[in-house]
């Protein structure tokens, strides 16, 4: 086996949503109220919904620049590689970078929906995210049979009308849903509430997994606005933790055992620590704190029940013995600003190649394919998915950096270290 | 080499002040308005200071007690292990754990001093400082010597009062002082800030190790007031990832080299996925974020300049290919819910016994004898140092869990987990 022959499934990529999507899918009756991209005086694209103003592509579009012009915040499509938004585009860019297939999170509405979750209108909200989820999952994903996994957004206001959502993107397709890694950050219920119980169980009689993503709920912390932005960067994957620990002692996985999370962009390296310290805390302080796992231990629930991933990780790739490596995946994360894009077989094959062959194959491709139900191989044909055979159709994809894109770039306005600081005052 | 041959050495244990130390140590003119301890009228021991009344034990001290009578907060003296308080009592209970040596956290005025910023009276602040180090150091370390390790705390909201103090504490035998993990947590300047330059010059020049403790600045979040108490517990350590993040990518270690900081209480495991997560994020990012680390990674300024620690890691242990050996330290966390008291040999060795002697003897108290200056083997003898040699000292003390002691307890109120909720309306 070589890097050629790896076949790579991303479990966490995104997509911007491109212009007249919203249009295409609402009913007639609320296509005068659709999130509609203006042009502001300052030249950028923002998305007007619900009588806001939404900057699009809030979560660094950078894919293709040169590093040094990576920033966090493109402002018009103009600005960004056509791949994010175009599917024909992000086929080619996926070819060029051996990529098989995706899970899509979305931009506008936040990785979970959440910005959607307060608009004033929720019939016209809740139309909005089915208009969505029918873009995705008719004109995305199905624009190119074997290479999407679809993701769906629900109206989580509203539990019942998310049920309902959930079944009837089910019944088209949908293999997972996105969930924020901690409602209560976003002013919904927590996950100790029997209140997500019908979302649970309708989650588990249609086999679909809950998808969370860093920073859909929980925010990694910044210490002080003079801290480098790099600080922040670092800390964003393992902040998951927080939550990750809040999912594991809920009550949600002992009453639905089949359920499965996916925590995503988390990372793997840390996992094992942190379930020595789940295991150390429950023998040490269940008998005060009465928590039960019955006969499981907290380490055995969470390899059971959550999916993890990683982009690069070889600390976690060399600590297979503390891992469920049945349940570990990899992502791309294409087109924010840690994707290695269009190096990604190069990247994982540094991170695997000590590994067998089997354990390669499962973290690459197999393990997302069994627990989000994906069978690409018998859409395209095993042997037209590997590295070495996507990237022959991509030879024509202009790959080399592109300067000069323009966008908010601290770099080019001092040679001094960009702050966090600085980053948070551009979104306030 | 079996368990009894261990010497361990703690760099994180925790004192509670005793009653009169302040008004033993401070100068005549302040005596009147020394901290001084009241009863209230629920029978609450509590610290009186500057017209602010301040809980004891507000940090579990609950060592000794049967496991199913843990709590955040025995509120009275008689609720607590005299070891707690009373040096000689505690001297039997390191002994009784085969603890050779200890670097004791002050309680009162919390981890880093923090308690004592906002004091409306500053002359009385910084002399109520330099009598709790002259406490710390003439009366509780002087006890017993080769038995403690002395740690100072500084009036921080004045940088020049702070390195004042450092001297005089450094001139008595002080080997570090303590600092809070993210300052501006605490209302005092970013690490990020030439504020601290004259604070970090003068703990070189002196070789004093800074020890940052978990929780005296940032603080652990749990995602809801239902999350179960033993989530919160569990994030806790590994929650001082960010303010490592914080601290490594500072102007700090590159201007000064031999500072050494050590992460309190932090744990091991993590460490190696923050580290390769660092060198990913340097690598990828540093064109635009203008990073710069010299001729080092990140991840070899880490290993340079940051102690850390364990209670229980195996993970850890197993994972020293990655982790820089030489710069970790073990810790009982005595008198906290975390400690193993009085079994902390029989915890270590199981996480240790794989390792070669040298190892060993690194982590359990060779790197922390070289980092914090210290050598009890000069005052006491080698051969007495051992948990062997400690517990043979220790026949007469009282080890069996005490029970019905008093204090929070919620676990006596219901059968129900106890949340995260409880605990926080319990301290507000």
């Amino acid at each position: 086996m070589n890097m050629h022959d790896l076949i790579l499934i991303s479990v966490d990529d995104h997509v911007i949503e491109p212009p007249g999507m919203f249009e295409r899918h609402l009913p007639a009756r609320f296509k005068d109220r659709a999130p509609r991209l203006i042009t502001t005086e300052t030249g950028a694209d923002a998305w007007s919904f619900d009588g806001k103003l939404i900057p699009n592509f809030g979560l660094n579009a950078v894919v293709g620049r040169p590093p040094e012009e990576y920033g966090m915040e493109p402002t018009s499509y103009s600005q960004i590689r056509k791949g994010t938004y175009d599917v024909k585009a992000r086929i080619d860019d996926m070819n060029a970078d051996g990529v098989l297939a995706s899970i899509c999170f979305p931009t506008f509405p936040h990785f979970a929906g959440n910005r959607l979750f307060d608009a004033n209108d929720k019939q016209l909200a809740r139309a909005v995210i089915s208009a969505y989820n029918d873009w995705h999952i008719d004109e995305w994903c199905a624009a190119a049979p074997g290479r999407f996994i679809p993701l769906a957004i629900l109206p989580l206001w509203d539990v019942q009308a998310s049920v309902d959502e959930l079944k009837r993107v089910a019944a088209k397709g949908c293999r997972t849903i996105t969930f924020p890694d901690n409602p209560v950050a976003v002013g919904l219920p927590s996950i100790h509430m029997g209140y997500w119980d019908p979302l649970w169980a309708a989650a588990v009689e249609y086999q679909i997994v809950i998808s969370s993503h860093i920073g859909s709920g929980n925010q990694a912390t910044h210490s002080s606005m003079e801290s480098p932005i790099d600080a922040w960067i670092v800390t964003m994957p393992m902040a998951i933790s927080g939550a990750a620990a809040d999912w594991l002692f809920s009550p949600i996985f002992k009453k639905f055992p089949d359920l499965k999370l996916s925590l995503a962009e988390g990372g793997i390296g840390w996992i094992p620590y942190l379930l020595e310290r789940a295991n150390f805390v429950y023998r040490h302080h269940k008998a005060w704190t009465n928590a039960d796992f019955g006969e499981l231990l907290p380490s055995e629930l969470f390899q059971r029940n959550f999916l993890t991933c990683f982009i690069e990780d070889k600390f976690g790739l060399h600590s297979t013995d503390f891992l469920n490596m049945d349940m570990v995946c990899w992502e791309c994360d294409y087109p924010h600003s840690d994707c290695v894009w269009p190096h990604s077989p190069e990247i994982v094959w540094d991170s695997v190649k000590h590994l067998s062959r089997e354990l390669i194959d499962k973290v690459t491709h197999l393990n997302a394919m069994r627990e989000f139900r994906f069978d690409p191989f018998a859409v395209l044909g095993r042997e037209n998915c590997t590295v070495g055979a996507l990237r022959a159709q991509a030879q024509h994809v202009q790959v080399e950096p592109v300067a000069g894109m323009g966008g908010f770039n601290p770099a080019t306005r001092s040679g001094e270290p960009v702050t966090s600081g600085e980053v948070v005052r551009m979104f306030s």
